[in-house]
């Protein structure tokens, strides 16, 4: 019995309880899911709810999408290490399942009713897959080098984090982050730089395991695809009408100059010239730069296993600033009564003669505070800086707390491999082998059970030894 | 020519002729989709139908996500095994297409209009999909010992089977089983499990092949993934409004937390308390405890292949339990008209003073039978009943039927192999192979042709041999 | 620095300007995406738009679907190859993100506004993925003996043709092609197949890479499933109501009787009677008999890599020709008002007595041409005829063009082979051993890099060489 996973397995399963408990005390369904609300006991004459009319229409095809992209995207577009296919989907699925019950939790912190009720309906299982995606981000900047319990312990402090910084920027700074550029890319990418710079500040992390096969690099890129496929649900899963449109609209076209342009870099950037999967797996979501990731662990000593910098970091910073100045130049001539809709907080105050005007023009107008384009150009701002600032701050903190040999550190010879965690089914055929050569006074040589691995190097190998 | 092959082709041949032509006399459109219908000649005003209220636009969406999970879910699941990939999928996709068509034309036999014509629409998509999902199930439990001719004939009894058991519970027990926990996961379950052990009462099968590489585990992780995510619209799919909404929440909330006791169990009570792959594939969805399988087969005497009886046999019962609890506690406080939309038998009978309460108060309330909640119970309780008799029973004696050498008995030296019934690229190679090396003096050793198999062991064999 | 690679990265930067500025140019959102539209800005009741009546809300989830066969379904049906599954995937993501951006600006030569502007929204986004379907067919033809370059200009030319052919068929002859049959399959495969024709006129093509195994079958499996799982949203995705649910009945069904068919056909007509991969991976979409590849290679010295003849070119024709068949049938008992919904020539013309008695009847009926069944059949035959001819013609001229070396042809050693175009995981490792092994004094024997490939087969090669 190993005493280290067992007790993580308690741990989890406190955790579960303590889950269930807090669920039980805190969480009641919303109105469009409570068949005991009164809305549903009336006739639709006098105000009763039609069962038609229902938001789970309107938001599911789009929730499933963006599940998909959760689980099946990240999952597998981090199957890329040979030898680390088990751990890749495995922690993605633990992970995010941590991540949805205690995600819905910590929102409920900052967004419940006059009871302190936690009503969930399918939005709320929207944005908790959108505090998985921030998570999974993270993930990927340390991917192969953390313990289940370090990041089962990073994901409760990190969703917390994200659910404070989404409180500050959307709530209190009325900002917009259509597609979360700033909340989940760049919240979940620094927050995971900054925990790997802190977990490793000395070490070099070099590792042959670090590698990809043909095999696993297939694998990745079923996870690369659909992430690719469903990025418009993404973007406009929470919005509606024309809004919704665009979003779909200008996702998909700037998924595919970004793809395109990938082609174009790592043609005429990469080693001979030919194509580099790794570029396409990346560079292709991000529409980023793939040429970063080299450098930052050379000159900053940062280790980032998937890139998450340049895929995630960057462009979620890009789309910020890109939200700034879109903001400063957002006016009524362009985007209609969708500007109040897109920001609310320009809307003119209650019962000023600016709100009349805009009621008596447009329908569905909230009194808002009558921000000029500059002032919520400025809100924009602060919200990327307080994103960075929490991400930051929040993930150096949570990188020294996860340094303490409580958490399990995994040893160095055990990186990027399966078998730290896994039963693999290669092992214990190995173990037998092994002995049976012990017994017939053979050595045992290179043992390495990499996905779909092609063996003739390996049998060359041997030649040459 | 092999002529046990021939013959199956032929059997099959027949048997879409004879589909096709039952599909011909007794199948057409319902109103829904049928353009000559007289609500499609008249004005909307008039009570026409408007093509944008038609119900494909409500059952579409899930209906793909269910179909996703019959074919990408089941058929990768079963992926698992080293040397089977092949006849997974294969299979998966040859019984899904015989049980829609046989399942459409089955159901009929108790869902038909006054011309005694089966009229289809979406949802008989949905239920088809539904009962080839029971196949699929009873599959897992043999998978790697039957042959294809077995399989269609069992899929030809078990869907009629699986027609009549839903029709006594649903239609004349009145019996509620959203997501189908008795229908589908109960009865698919037993139904194989009874089959399995009438099929191989004595052998004890015990091959090398029943077993996993990693990249073949990888390949059961997308269907175990994608099963995962779709689970929702699988147990909301023919439901509305605030049930369909709760269904969704509901099934995500116990699939996360499923997810997270996998973590607990496998860590603490699996070998070196190293985490399975086996038990995330299976009880990750099945939020059953994952450790009855080998005691299934040591005690006895069963197999199950895919652990099936932990998977969807145990969950079933478990779920026919609850919602036997369920129906015993439900009232109008909790769920107000909800109630008798879920539990139909339970609105008092027509012409009744209850009945003209209820509608006073309720839109959209039909007649019912004025159940009690006791009586409501005691019909759920009984249609689990039903259910395990029928499955149970029925996969018996069509095991016993399978039995006869008509069918073709797979060779014990090739179960769990895609040889049996597939021509394998990795084959005419080795064929050509052997046949050098004999020419050369040369033995043939272990040719052993895995999934994206690791060879090194295989070297270090030869070495150890 | 490999010159042509770079200078195929040149090109493809300059595409991608090109279309930006283009875009820039001529495109702007349609009503239902565009926020300043004057319909947003006036109350619904004076004609303004509500959000929730958006197009987006009907059309996305059935986009998305396309979207997953595109990238997800025919980039790894396609994979196939056990060493071009980077190239398989990759060009896949390449050509269509080309073919997409590239086919809403040839659709919009002929469908613009009077301002000459393309207004795109949702439905751009499908025809574009239409568009990015019949490049991927023609790809199938050729798979593995083209370079990037030769199939980015053929995806310029065939596009533009493709727009063109289906202005000549939907618009001026006002033919019905649901599901695409002659503008997508039958265009997209003797395009294809013309070009091939044209690019290898003598050459044999007989290379051992031409080959699958388990492994890269597998893959291939992911990608055939989900086109045979999302086919009723291809063929139904723009049509409405009834016409819509028959689209989605009737793929359905025909999609699971194919698939029991080539069961039959596999496995009667195969080596020793045994199932055959690629037979399911190609007849189980088509319906096609799936024994014509072989023919077309030995009697016409074409050269068919994915079978596109047998996929998409004669069930195409076969289409069409059923298509003019049921349109010379086609009548009002039968159809109702979606006579003229399906055929809108056929509404008799404006101001004309029978369209005054078919509006009193029906509502929502256009003006149309007053066509018979008879000339409706008619157009339906010449517009096969027209796509036959621009496909052959355009196809020939295309690979005549793509001979000229400015466009990179790829060696014949390199055929099938990713190492043409991408790095590839064990290729550093291999030129490693190999000097490893030259200094050694060690020949450098085979060294065969397969996708996870099963080494025992080499073992014994070199044993018994």
């Amino acid at each position: 019995m190993n005493l280290d996973r067992a007790k993580f397995g308690l741990i989890l399963l406190c955790l579960e309880v303590l889950i269930v408990l807090l669920f039980t005390i805190f969480v009641g369904y919303d109105l469009q899911a409570d068949g005991s609300h009164e809305k549903h006991h009336v006739n639709p004459s006098q105000g009763g709810l039609r069962p038609q009319a229902n938001t789970i229409v309107k938001y599911d095809s789009m929730y499933q999408d963006v599940h998909v992209m959760i689980f099946v995207g990240f999952g597998f577009l981090m199957t890329f290490l040979k030898r680390y296919g088990y751990s890749a989907v495995g922690l993605t699925m633990l992970l995010s399942a941590v991540a949805i019950q205690w995600g819905i939790l910590c929102r409920g912190i900052f967004h419940h009713d006059d009871h302190g009720m936690i009503n969930i309906e399918i939005t709320s299982l929207i944005n908790a897959d959108f505090a998985a995606g921030a998570v999974l981000i993270s993930l990927g900047g340390i991917l192969g080098v953390s313990s289940p319990f370090q990041l089962t312990v990073m994901v409760l402090i990190e969703v917390f984090l994200y659910s404070l910084n989404e409180y500050i920027g959307a709530e209190i700074f009325k900002a917009i982050d259509v597609g979360g550029s700033m909340f989940i890319h760049a919240f979940g990418a620094y927050f995971g730089l900054a925990l790997s710079r802190m977990m490793k500040p000395t070490k070099d992390i070099n590792s042959t395991n670090e590698a990809a096969t043909k095999t696993s690099d297939l694998f990745a890129m079923i996870g690369t695809i659909f992430l690719w496929i469903y990025w418009p649900s993404f973007n406009g899963a929470l919005a509606s009408g024309d809004d919704q449109h665009r979003a779909v609209i200008n996702t998909l076209l700037s998924l595919s100059a970004s793809l395109l342009m990938t082609f174009v870099w790592s043609g005429i950037l990469s080693h001979e010239n030919k194509l580099d999967m790794v570029h396409i797996q990346n560079a292709t979501l991000a529409g980023g730069v793939a040429v970063g990731a080299p450098f930052l662990k050379s000159k900053l000593g940062l280790h980032d296993t998937c890139g998450v910098h340049n895929l995630h970091g960057m462009p979620g910073v890009i789309g910020g600033i890109a939200g700034t100045i879109m903001a400063a130049m957002a006016n009524e001539q362009v985007y209609g009564n969708s500007l109040y809709q897109q920001y609310p907080a320009r809307a003119p105050v209650q019962n000023s003669s600016e709100f009349s005007e805009i009621v008596n023009e447009f329908a569905d107008v909230e009194p808002g505070e009558g921000r000029t384009a500059a002032s919520q150009a400025i809100y924009q701002l602060a919200t990327l800086g307080v994103t960075l600032a929490i991400a930051i701050v929040g993930g150096s903190l949570t990188g020294l707390i996860l340094r303490a040999p409580v958490f399990d550190n995994v040893p160095l010879d055990q990186h990027f491999d399966d078998v730290y965690f896994w039963e693999c089914p290669e092992d214990e055929e190995k173990t037998k082998l092994m002995e049976a050569n012990k017994n017939k006074g053979l050595d045992n040589r290179t043992f390495d059970f990499e996905l779909g691995a092609d063996s003739d190097t390996k049998n060359v190998a041997s030649q040459a030894l």
